[in-house]
């Protein structure tokens, strides 16, 4: 049955909220109808961090992806995966990075041997794992270098009531306004609806996009990109058939009922997308990465060292990017869900 | 009774939706509890606007704003200011731009003179006053001439759960990362601090100020401004005794329980201020101006061509608009409201 091939879930920076969110998730297994996950860790540390917290979580450790389905109503399947030394929350330790990107690796063998669904990520801390020889702008590049060498990763931002996917992200805003070109817009914006049919199963994808000063510039009175690139961006996809519109003015475009009007919103630079969003459903938002050969989401937040081993963090993005990863990977596989 | 000088409105563009929402909100006054104002408009266009609606308004004609409150109860005091032409929906006529100026010269007589409390001034369109010879940027300049020499205006957005400052407004992205510099952040931030104390009544204000770039430039990974302008800037604000923290991400910054930690949000440019607002509430959300020598408010929205004349318009701004500019006014005079 490959409907119940589980989800990888990796450990992320184990000094940080990932093992407690990912107990959390467990717990919420049933009220949220979380698929069936494993999580790629080290035993003894989630045994550890459970004991401290008090919680009813029962852990059961495998050896294969295949174990985990049947494991996981009863049990939290753990993946061995064995930290050189035992995480300090809060203090990320250089000795553990290997393991920390050997997790990812792993997660990404079983993807692309089809022993696991799909891959959600928990939160890595890139400085201890640049100081540990990684070289790799994030989690995200990573990922699309793992996945071969023509793959462009782009980053959407989802919500229940909306998505943003920026055109030019982890860069400084003079750079994002500089990098800013019709085929970056055009690539973003044909990847966008290609995983808005292929993951999203939504046929006919309408596709947003924003200008990138105020007003849209207003005919050229506050800025000339508008008309120097993004429009002619949008006529030339029109042209080729995809059904989207703009440069809308970015602050008239994330209201209630302006919402309603598109399935997916191309905005030009991080804040722009990440504004909206984020204001609307801080906790809930999760990070899907499309164009990627296989499915991988992760919760939109970091390794939050200042509150990690307390058990107060939030699980809500890690459980919101759990609950599409399964259906996402089954409808891109052709066996539509009902 | 000091407390009872009315509110003055002016007519804006009368081809738009200002008539129309004006009567709205007069027919919602008890509901909404809207302070005692007064229209200045020719009382033709405005008979023939009710006529065609079918709405139950009475008008009455008054010559003094001193008419106004008592009238306000049973009728909308329309302070007679006749248009050399009665207006055509959606179509803006080049002779009565002069009347739309003299209304504004009018209200700010009025508040001047003790006449009025406050003024709200309903939409005007730039194009058609520049082309009968209008010299200024937009509404809030001309009132800021009108106002003298030194006074420069500021622009606040605020909705019950928000209020946002840009410090750049109506440039183009480029230029607004240019012009930005300490001296502009300052003068932003303590007009906004000076504007929530007298207007608002808020004894010790908090401001938390954004960063000009994702992750407010992550420690000059992504950008120098928070390093060289912004945090100077909010360091000798602290000197001076302002409560004010920052640069802040400003992704993080507008969610619900992001939102309780501050008084208002000073942001670097228009789309970082108003996104997150007109998200938020965009039928509520009203423009305040700041830094003029009487409180000015009005709807924050244009005149709507496309369906002035129906009825359909939405008067949740004006009425937002209305509610407060008497408070504001009444407690910049000292005159404490419980």
């Amino acid at each position: 049955m490959r409907d119940l091939r589980p989800l990888a879930l990796t450990m992320g920076e184990p000094a940080g909220i990932g093992g407690e969110i990912a107990l959390k998730a467990w717990l919420e297994r049933e009220t949220h109808h979380i698929p069936p996950f494993y999580l790629i860790d080290d035993p003894d540390h989630l045994n550890a961090l459970k004991g401290r917290l008090g919680w009813p979580v029962s852990l059961k450790p495998i050896e294969t992806p295949e174990e985990a389905p049947e494991i996981f109503k009863s049990a939290l399947p753990v993946l061995v995966h064995p930290l050189p030394r035992q995480p300090v929350p809060g203090s990320p330790q250089q000795e553990n990075a290997g393991s920390v990107i050997a997790a990812i690796d792993l997660a990404v063998d079983h993807v692309r041997s089809g022993a696991a669904e799909a891959i959600v990520t928990n939160p890595i801390h890139k400085k201890v794992l640049v100081d540990a020889g990684f070289r790799h702008v994030g989690h995200t590049d990573y990922l699309a270098e793992l996945a071969g060498d023509d793959t462009r990763a782009i980053m959407m931002l989802a919500c229940p009531d909306l998505r943003v996917v920026p055109v030019c992200v982890h860069m400084s805003l003079r750079e994002s306004i500089a990098a800013l070109t019709a085929e970056k817009i055009i690539e973003t914006t044909q990847a966008t609806a290609r995983a808005l049919k292929s993951d999203f199963g939504i046929e006919q994808p309408h596709i947003a996009l924003t200008g990138l000063n105020p007003h849209a510039g207003e005919e050229g009175a506050m800025g000339h990109e508008e008309i120097e690139i993004i429009r002619p961006s949008i006529e030339r996809m029109k042209r080729e058939g995809l059904s989207v519109r703009g440069p809308e003015p970015a602050d008239t475009l994330f209201h209630e009922r302006a919402r309603t009007g598109y399935d997916a919103a191309v905005c030009m630079y991080h804040d722009q997308a990440l504004i909206p969003i984020k204001t609307l459903d801080f906790h809930g938002t999760v990070n899907i990465t499309l164009g990627l050969p296989f499915v991988r989401t992760s919760p939109d937040h970091g390794t939050a060292f200042e509150i990690a081993g307390t058990g107060v963090a939030n699980a809500d993005s890690l459980v919101e990017a759990l609950k599409p990863a399964s259906a996402m990977a089954s409808r891109r596989r052709g066996d539509r869900l009902h």
